[in-house]
């Protein structure tokens, strides 16, 4: 089992509920619950309350195991997964396996312009949250010293590229931070005014959703203060710069000392890595293609699943890509285990997977939200009711879950945000990507 | 205003409260409550809920300002704090005062030995109690990988150097991890066989407390599998090696992978700095000297606080310094808030500084504290359950405290320890100081 996200947990947890001996290999220690990681970006939550132990959670299984190690590549001959160890000084060994579940996810893709990435903040990971929450209360407490007018408006403007879930709540955060809970704390610098603007190269935002729920989103952002620039693609990212073209050809640009990436994703260099050993195919986002059930071409014993795989269509071709969602995701986990203990026990193979697709939320803010369940479409605050107890519902851990609502229902009452710590040295002067003036960026390029 | 500690926080709340304009300069954008960083560093408690922003503290007072800056020195003449912006590309600017408060705390002294300091963790700041979190978990980890038997003998052997109550309560937080904590979770490594070893060099463990307590204290480690290495001083310490000698002579090597320092204390240098723009005097542990009314000798104007000064006895010479703690600080800050008050009305100068010695508290893991109040010596669950109340009741912040609370009551039931996330790349292969095989070490010596 490799991947304690979404799909791996859910796959590990399963198999290990049915008495399996499962090895789960993850590059980190804990397992993330990503769409809140967004949260933890704009202090309204700890690390520790979107995160829980991969070893906790399996703790209740003796015949489950967790190894912290990066994978570097498989062996399906011989049957072996490769590891580099992520603790210190430890050498890299190889795990035997009898049945193989890959789960490696997705990262960010900048669509070729690698050279953009130092320069764009992310909130995939829980580690990159950390760096934007540093980045972004930095970004307010420069603009508080700043004594130009130039600078201030450039330290308190804030680009967020993607409008997707992920980007759409991501700027809503940012025009609540901003707005609402600065205001009363910054004395000089005037973080009402700050410049969110929210670039999508589609013409809605939540270009995936219902055009009516798009355009319920697009009100609520406005009415948080977030400026919309749909129909603008990028054309560059340099320090503290961003340059736009709309559809007609005009090009603007941006000083802004704060920018987000949330736009194309591409799966997990490990969907490559099975590529190689297995001679499948990748797609254009690097997804490697999966028979229907879930296993690799010609390798009924090694599976792939979640954000990093295609299924292929029966027809032989690939079909429409699933989307990179935790349920996706989860589904297939348990899919693949039963499928695993069926096989084992003898009993028949199940029927194929198929993705029962129980709704699509986004958040935009606070008492904002959009929610397409089936034929069902829901916004405001009902919308947002629900998201709440989902998110509450799926988070992993009794404790954790208190935790949260304890938090979420003060912030609820007093537009509070308690964790928000500059922890990161990349806040610092000294490391990580410093801003300069604006012009250094534009005579370099 | 400099420093956002227990001393300079209290000062600018009581001044801000009394209507004052209050500017306050902090490296950090929050107000840690020091005494619980122990509990980061092990994973029960997450940065968030021991640390609060400084602009939230002051957020009610409108003439209170916050800059996040670090100060470079003081011009007393002028009257200026000359600082160097935290933010990103900022410029080095001064601030003019009327009058100045200092309080810049403490840091760890290696006693002159600073080769030593790159080899040993702290948990003084919350960024070092993220860094022993990340790698004492990492250990384990290693541990759980490690196939021979050396190695993991060296990983799960943890050196805790230092009895005061930091280094009572991080060797009793290791041992409950390593002996009751992990092995439901780690299949390979035997943390239950896991080293803890606490090193004091006089002959009991928390020497400031009364024998009996010390006692007390003792008594518990030792329940929880600590190992006492009392009467030992360090003679080096070097990478993934410590080497220790006894009163007699004999010198022992210990090959331990975590060694985390908890001994001695040396001022901010913050009061060498108003040491040498005002000619004052520093102790041996770098200190400075400052009138009974906590002013500099001939600069009425000039207050220094908490940790990094000493009080000159009425006779001229230095008195025996207060304790590094936290009461000790605040009241100090609250001291010289109603001094500076009574000044500015026109009422008359209140009477010289005089600490009230509350009590004061160690705990050494669940349910287990000593105490001592006044003539009261309390120890086993009175004293936790006091320690548990006076923690809960000084943390700044309703929320937190309610936080707090729930995750000790979960981990008090369950010996859970929700936070154990390894967030900080120090505990991988590629940065910060790596292990190596000890022989290594010694080789280089």
């Amino acid at each position: 089992m490799v991947g304690g996200g979404f799909g791996g947990l859910s796959a590990a947890r399963a198999l290990a509920r049915a008495g399996g001996s499962v090895t789960l290999i993850d590059r980190n220690n804990f397992h993330l619950f990503q769409p809140l990681s967004y949260q933890v970006a704009t202090g309204a939550l700890s690390p520790g309350e979107i995160a829980v132990p991969l070893r906790r959670v399996l703790a209740p299984f003796p015949r489950a195991r967790v190894l912290l190690a990066e994978v570097s590549g498989f062996d399906l001959h011989e049957r072996l997964v490769h590891c580099r160890p992520m603790a210190p000084a430890a050498e890299p060994f190889s795990e035997p396996y009898d049945v193989l579940v890959v789960a490696g996810g997705s990262s960010y893709s900048y669509f070729g312009h690698e050279h953009w990435r130092p320069y764009a903040l992310e909130v995939k990971s829980l580690q990159s949250a950390l760096r934007v929450r540093s980045r972004l209360l930095a970004a307010f407490e420069a603009a508080e010293i700043a004594r130009e007018h130039a600078e201030q408006r450039r330290l308190l403007t804030f680009a967020v590229i993607g409008a997707g879930p992920t980007g759409v709540e991501m700027a809503g955060q940012i025009a609540e931070l901003a707005h609402e809970v600065l205001p009363g704390e910054l004395r000089r610098a005037r973080s009402r005014q700050a410049d969110v603007v929210l670039v999508e190269s589609a013409a809605r935002v939540l270009p995936a959703f219902p055009p009516p729920l798009s355009l319920h989103a697009e009100r609520s952002l406005q009415a948080l203060g977030v400026r919309l620039a749909t129909q603008h693609t990028v054309v560059e990212i340099a320090r503290g710069l961003l340059r736009l073209r709309q559809r007609d050809g005009t090009e603007q640009t941006l000083e802004a000392e704060t920018i987000i990436w949330a736009a194309g994703v591409s799966a997990s260099p490990l969907a490559g890595a099975l590529a190689a050993a297995a001679g499948g195919e990748l797609d254009r986002s690097g997804r490697l293609a999966v028979e229907a059930d879930l296993t690799l071409p010609g390798h009924p014993e090694v599976f792939a699943i979640g954000d990093m795989v295609r299924l292929r269509s029966t027809s032989g071709g690939t079909a429409t890509p699933l989307p990179g969602l935790a349920p996706v995701a989860m589904q297939e986990g348990r899919y693949v285990a039963a499928l695993i203990a069926a096989r084992s026990s003898g009993r028949g193979q199940p029927a194929t997977f198929r993705y029962r697709d129980k709704g699509t939320l986004a958040t935009i803010g606070r008492a904002r939200a959009v929610a397409q369940l089936g034929r069902l479409r829901l916004w405001g605050f009902p919308a947002w009711a629900i998201w709440l107890t989902v998110h509450i519902f799926y988070l992993i851990g009794f404790e954790n879950r208190l935790i949260v609502l304890t938090r979420w229902a003060h912030s609820f009452f007093t537009r509070g945000r308690g964790a928000r710590l500059i922890t990161e040295e990349a806040g610092g002067p000294r490391e990580g990507p410093v801003a300069r003036p604006p012009h250094d960026s534009a005579d370099r390029r």
